[in-house]
């Protein structure tokens, strides 16, 4: 009886893109545009008493390229690297390299999940300079509470070993029937070379049946650079079929420097639980540059 | 139920060579001198109505010295790295990065298959600086026609994302008892510091029994350097016992520049369906040069 | 029926720590205090008559920060990657990367095993300078007897293939109820950037059911450098309950530069027969150097 699972995701796309600031529009074969290709291998021992222990080993890949990493400098178990203990009475913790909760956060709370490529809050709070620290904190300590009543809360603690200081975060999580809410807060200071930044978001969703909406508040502090950010999202998902029809819009208003707004719609039809394909379509619009924009046409195949 | 496998192949050898145009034989341990070392994933989900979604992920390696990859600079899913749908009806359609249709050709219709080491058909093709273009496209969409009375055909384009034009390729295989035939043709203009080339390829083997006989054309273009090659093979296998021996000769004669003859039987001896040991030696001429040879002793493991 | 095991080891601490001759104490999360975190895949094929081929395709991992290797310089399967044929009657032949049997004698007689973080033989046999040529060894053959009434020898070479020499090692292992022992030399020249050195090890542990005792004594030989080394090892491992209590100290004493003396304290909990949690101090002293000690609590996953 085997103790170890392989899993992953590949998404692959054909689309044609022009970024924001830009005038060629370019034709390509990506992947990772609804959510980042990955693999790995995870597992969980029961160890009595109502105790497991449990380990994660997660890597990010290129499908389109054929390699690993979401970039050539990307450490190679990026996505998940831990091993932990959980209970029901006591609660989980995970010990290695863990996803920010503010990352699961921003994803749970919009309707194109983590998409680095369409989704308007994961671009506005991980790709626009707001925050630092990517969304896996290294050297990190991750501590869940048991589940109470819908609620749970976390710790979450990176060791700066020498260079700067660490990482801070704290988080609540409320989910009962169709409503559901997280407040997050982190503080980045590991690595020297990183600038210093902190983060309060505020996240909510009301699934009505016929459309479920999201919305998700956000202020960010870069202490290096003295800027401020505020941050605002809204989306929807509405089940068609098959499929569904997503929606998602959102602003971020930098106290210095241009604005952004950025408008994402797509559909994502279903062929099994494991596997759909999509159309997407977005426009990034930064003040005083022409609007980017991008369509993709893909698929996600779970294993 | 897992919907991933696990699988690969590693192929050591111990060995004798000397460059052709060196002077010095060198002693060394070998991974991959007849089949390149590789491990990886697949999978296949079954969507109903016939079609199914399909994944490889896979990844060359060097197990002589414990290391990823054909070289340092390789993409670590650079042997395959695509999902895709298939479909009796359809045919088959994988998205991201692909083996090209030419290396697969190529490789189908030479008695030592895939060899870097000792198949003078990849050493012509691949590693005389005659195609550009790795035997594997990033970037890709390959589509393949679905069987018609042992006739398929493919086609096979890499979008040049910015950096050359695009690669295009097509092929048409027909298999029929003992025959079997393919033709291909292949465009590289993908990647701009690579040289532009183009090659048409005409492959056909026959299997009497006692022997099977190999036979290749292959005619090149170097449009960036405007040198053209001519190449031709041709190959026996011939099955003793539980092991085959095997015979390769080709030529390959450019418009320009020294021609090359290249040489190579061996003996390949199965103990099992996975597990095969061989003795193969190599004659390998450029014209003005010193003759390069080379002797392996080795074995391949499949899992 | 598959024919790979995946498997692995994930070993995660908090600590604090200060190097040999440095003043600050570093409060760190640490990947492989006890044993380097490692995955990878292995199998066996039952070729009929005795005999069975085999792989090992290892890789190390730093689960802290999510990447692969022991260093960022590290190849990926630099564990192990080697195929091979084994048999009762004629013994073991491995071919690729494999680790030395110097590597293994060094961690079975010691009562912190591979430990890199708190083991004082490896850390005096491997970090201390001593010895070069890693904990494995690319191009090797490795051949190990049949066990002849507890007794096994292996012969082990890797080719130099051009850089430096060749590296040799002989051993032999005797294991009779509560006795062991092991012999070993090894020779180092190959890569022509590493030192030339040359190391003998007598390695003998006795299980006196109450406490386990264990006792080293190596000479090794800088030829480079023209300096030589005397290291010796003794340790004791106490079941208590669960777990064991652990204890090893050692000194190096070379013939130029300054020696180190080593002392290790430990309890090592076991929560399942695959997952231990532990808590280890250490004290590391070279001549004329403030003292470096350090403290780890941590737990250990297999899988």
């Amino acid at each position: 009886q085997s103790s170890v699972t392989a899993f992953g995701l590949i998404d692959m796309s054909i689309g044609t893109g022009k970024v924001a600031g830009t005038n060629a529009s370019i034709k390509t074969a990506d992947s990772g545009k609804m959510t980042t290709s990955h693999f790995g291998f995870r597992g969980m021992e029961d160890l009595g008493g109502g105790v497991a222990a449990t380990f994660q080993l997660e890597s990010f890949l290129r499908a389109d390229i054929g390699n690993s990493g979401r970039s050539n400098t990307d450490n190679f178990w990026a996505r998940n690297a831990n091993v932990g203990l959980t209970s029901k009475e006591w609660g989980t913790v995970k010990l290695g390299r863990n996803t920010t909760t503010l990352f699961v956060a921003a994803l749970n709370f919009n309707a194109f999940g983590d998409s680095f490529g369409y989704s308007p809050t994961i671009r506005h709070i991980f790709t626009s300079g707001t925050v630092t620290g990517d969304s896996g904190w290294s050297d990190s300590v991750l501590y869940t509470t048991p589940n109470y009543s819908g609620f749970t809360a976390s710790a979450f603690v990176a060791a700066g070993e020498g260079s700067g200081g660490r990482n801070v975060a704290a988080s609540g999580t409320y989910v009962n029937g169709p409503l559901a809410g997280a407040l997050v807060y982190q503080k980045v200071q590991k690595d020297a070379a990183v600038d210093d930044t902190s983060v309060w978001m505020a996240n909510g969703s009301y699934d009505f049946g016929a459309v479920k909406l999201f919305g998700q508040y956000a202020k960010a502090e870069n202490l290096t650079r003295r800027v401020d950010y505020k941050i605002y999202e809204v989306g929807a998902s509405v089940p068609i079929g098959a499929g569904k029809l997503l929606a998602q819009y959102g602003e971020i208003s930098p106290s210095a420097g241009a604005g952004r707004k950025t408008w994402t719609v797509g559909y994502d039809y279903w062929l099994s639980k494991r596997t759909d394909v999509y159309l997407v379509g977005m426009s990034d619009k930064i003040e005083g540059l022409a609007a980017g924009n991008s369509v993709s046409l893909g698929m996600r195949h779970r294993f």
